[in-house]
């Protein structure tokens, strides 16, 4: 089999035979493919497609590149919740949590922030001695004993993906829904999951802008979980604004505790029980939503999911009295108000602008080496539709470092229109796919 | 400027900006730009396409990648051919020495076989002590003297093709009909001359199959000619066929011999004369291109044409004596007839099965880096249209060693077929583009 024959195939429309992208993914893991066909192949599946059953194949080979956790010891239906990425989206730290208060065992593989959305791990490090890189060993002990193991990629999960991403991201070609799918969902085949929730977001701050790529999306990865045995539904939620109020690492940490207390942003409150009870009713503790939403908000007002939370952060090494005392998280001093400029009601806060300002600040990072500072952030304080009178509060930047402040404000001030049409109510979760 | 926005804006099909190309060529000349971003663009411009004016502005990067030869100082008007590559393919080593003779200086640059189809570069070096690779000074005292110089390309003339040309091969990036224009083009430019003839060969045997194509490349290849000050034209030639009747490096040598002796095949005679005569219309020695074809057809009874090739292969440390006595040039006493299985007419003789039966003989190469070996090859016995009897003569292959042989016999034996319909007549020169 020669590399050239099959980016030739693919260049000219054709299907690959399932040799041939194991072939493929074989010689990226080994470094036996030079990266400059690896590219080219890319290229081309980027711009002739792949049909479902290649993307099926790749994304298996993808997970037989490395090992598949077998967590068939830890009793319960396993769930884990993956989101496509947004601004805000800080869900995974609520729903942990509340999926485990509720019996489901959530063993939880995530991501670091880049680009202009941000990352679990990244708010999960801004708890203070929090370890996300527990050996999997470790991640059992947790399950077995706080239902929740929140930790990072291990280089044995799929390292064909960690190869394949590094060459999109300088290639042009990370915006493939085939490439998209097999390389999320080989991660989350390989970390040994039972059933998966998806989040994939829609709009100008979701990285697919329009709801039906978003769509496509969401059924290619639904697609491809449920044909490798892992029971997987999706929802599409709005990603045109911010959720909820804090952008930036532990600003969002500060949220989530408010969540799990019981106040918090409706926004942010109606997604994270959305995909809990979704959660709750693949992992089988809940035979239908409507009962399992229920679960889950009384699990908000008992307290569980709250208490729930304090155990991981303990289990994995974090400073538990963060929950009580917020104070305890990194934080600057410096604050700077955006304020509204006129009177009138609030047309859009548009999160792409809001993530950008706030990795401006340091918060998150153009390359993935790039290290973040967790106590810089945005607070959102206009939602759209609210009414504002001029010099009312629109965002407030938590800033260290005037240079940093001036970047951030370049896309800030950009970021929040007031007009005098109230806009067209929000809609939060606007599909879902099983 | 990032080669990463580059490569989205093509991927994307908008058409890139000067600067953005020379930024390209120049980050793969200088090898700042990495292989796999150069390989994903390249895809891209494949499956994407160049306008005529990007395309000229990457044939003028990849000019000024190197050196530009200046021939101004040698008299006339200097008009170079070149031939997008066939089987039999060997007008060259007879339209060079037949411009000269009639006046026009030839500073022909050419290259190696590759694939199924050969090289006069080549074919010189089956020449005893014939060297290729003059300096540009010896060059120049080649053009003075003798009126032409056959020359391998240097490594000054438009590096960045190099480079570009080992990455397409490898990545399935070589037909794409911008990325072919500006790689002849850039050579021919960048070798000093005033003026071209390109033979764009069409047919199964050609690089372009369809006529339709070969028009496109031609109808390329002539605009940025002419755009860079190269008067450019183009004639579209069959290719289905081979040209002539040998195939093979000395076995080639010795049939331009003959046509320069006033015999040889008609095909063979009626290509090189229409090129010839272009040339030199092209280099003002003719006014018309009837008055032109006498010239040439002149210049052979005379023995002018033959006499002026003496002289090259001895400029240029050739044995002179092989134009009186081919049998000094190298060859095998081992021949193989394959004959007709059955009476009928020659309905096809199939030019890229008869070419790769050559390569597998040892005359040509698959890799740009293996040598070749001079007097092995095939001499085709029947044209299409003939008439043969049940163990006439198709093919007689020159080899050496057995098992070439039967490498070479399995793609032989497909390359002739005889039937019972008489074929079209074959129609030589197909179209012309100036």
């Amino acid at each position: 089999m020669r590399a050239v024959d099959i980016i030739v195939a693919k260049r000219d429309g054709r299907s690959l035979a399932r040799e041939e992208i194991a072939f493929f993914v074989e010689g990226v893991t080994s470094a036996a493919l030079p990266d400059y066909q690896a590219s080219a192949l890319l290229m081309a599946i980027l711009l002739r497609g792949m049909t479902a059953e290649e993307t099926a194949w790749l994304t298996d080979a993808m997970v037989h590149s490395g090992a598949r956790v077998d967590l068939r010891d830890i009793p319960g239906v396993k769930v884990d919740k993956h989101s496509t990425g947004g601004v805000g989206d800080k869900t995974s730290l609520i729903l942990a949590p509340l999926a485990a208060a509720c019996g489901v065992p959530v063993p939880m593989m995530s991501g670091r922030g880049l680009g202009h959305t941000g990352g679990t791990l990244d708010k999960l490090e801004a708890i203070p001695g929090f370890r996300v890189n527990l050996s999997l060993d470790e991640m059992r002990h947790a399950l077995r004993t706080v239902g929740v193991a929140m930790i990072g990629q291990t280089d044995q999960i799929a390292p064909a993906d960690k190869k394949l991403y590094g060459l999109r991201d300088v290639t042009g070609t990370v915006e493939s829904i085939p490439l998209i799918s097999a390389s999320i969902m080989s991660k989350k085949i390989a970390e040994g999951i039972d059933a998966l929730v998806l989040d994939v977001k829609t709009g100008s701050g979701a990285f697919m802008k329009t709801e039906a790529d978003s769509r496509r999306l969401a059924e290619s990865l639904v697609s491809i979980g449920n044909a490798s045995g892992v029971r997987t539904e999706a929802i599409i939620s709005a990603m045109d604004a911010p959720l909820g109020r804090a952008v930036g690492n532990a600003l969002e940490v500060v949220e989530c505790i408010e969540v799990l207390k019981g106040g918090g942003p409706p926004d942010l409150i109606d997604v994270s029980v959305e995909l809990t009870a979704r959660m709750l009713v693949l992992g089988k503790v809940a035979s239908d939503r409507a009962g399992a939403q229920r679960q889950v908000r009384s699990a908000i007002a008992s307290g569980a999911g709250l208490e729930r939370f304090r155990r991981v952060v303990e289990t994995q090494g974090g400073d538990p009295n963060v929950v009580d005392d917020p104070a305890r998280l990194p934080h600057v001093l410096d604050r700077h108000l955006l304020t509204a400029d006129r009177s009138g009601i609030v047309a859009r806060v548009d999160a792409e602008l809001v993530g950008r300002a706030s990795v401006a600040l340091g918060a998150g990072r153009d390359r993935v080496e790039d290290p973040v500072d967790p106590a810089v952030g945005i607070i959102v304080s206009a939602a759209p539709g609210d009414s504002v009178r001029a010099g009312d509060p629109l965002l407030e930047l938590h800033y260290r470092g005037r240079g940093r402040l001036d970047a951030a404000l370049q896309l800030a001030r950009q970021a929040v229109v007031v007009g005098d049409e109230r806009p067209a109510p929000r809609r939060l979760i606007v599909g879902e796919v099983h």
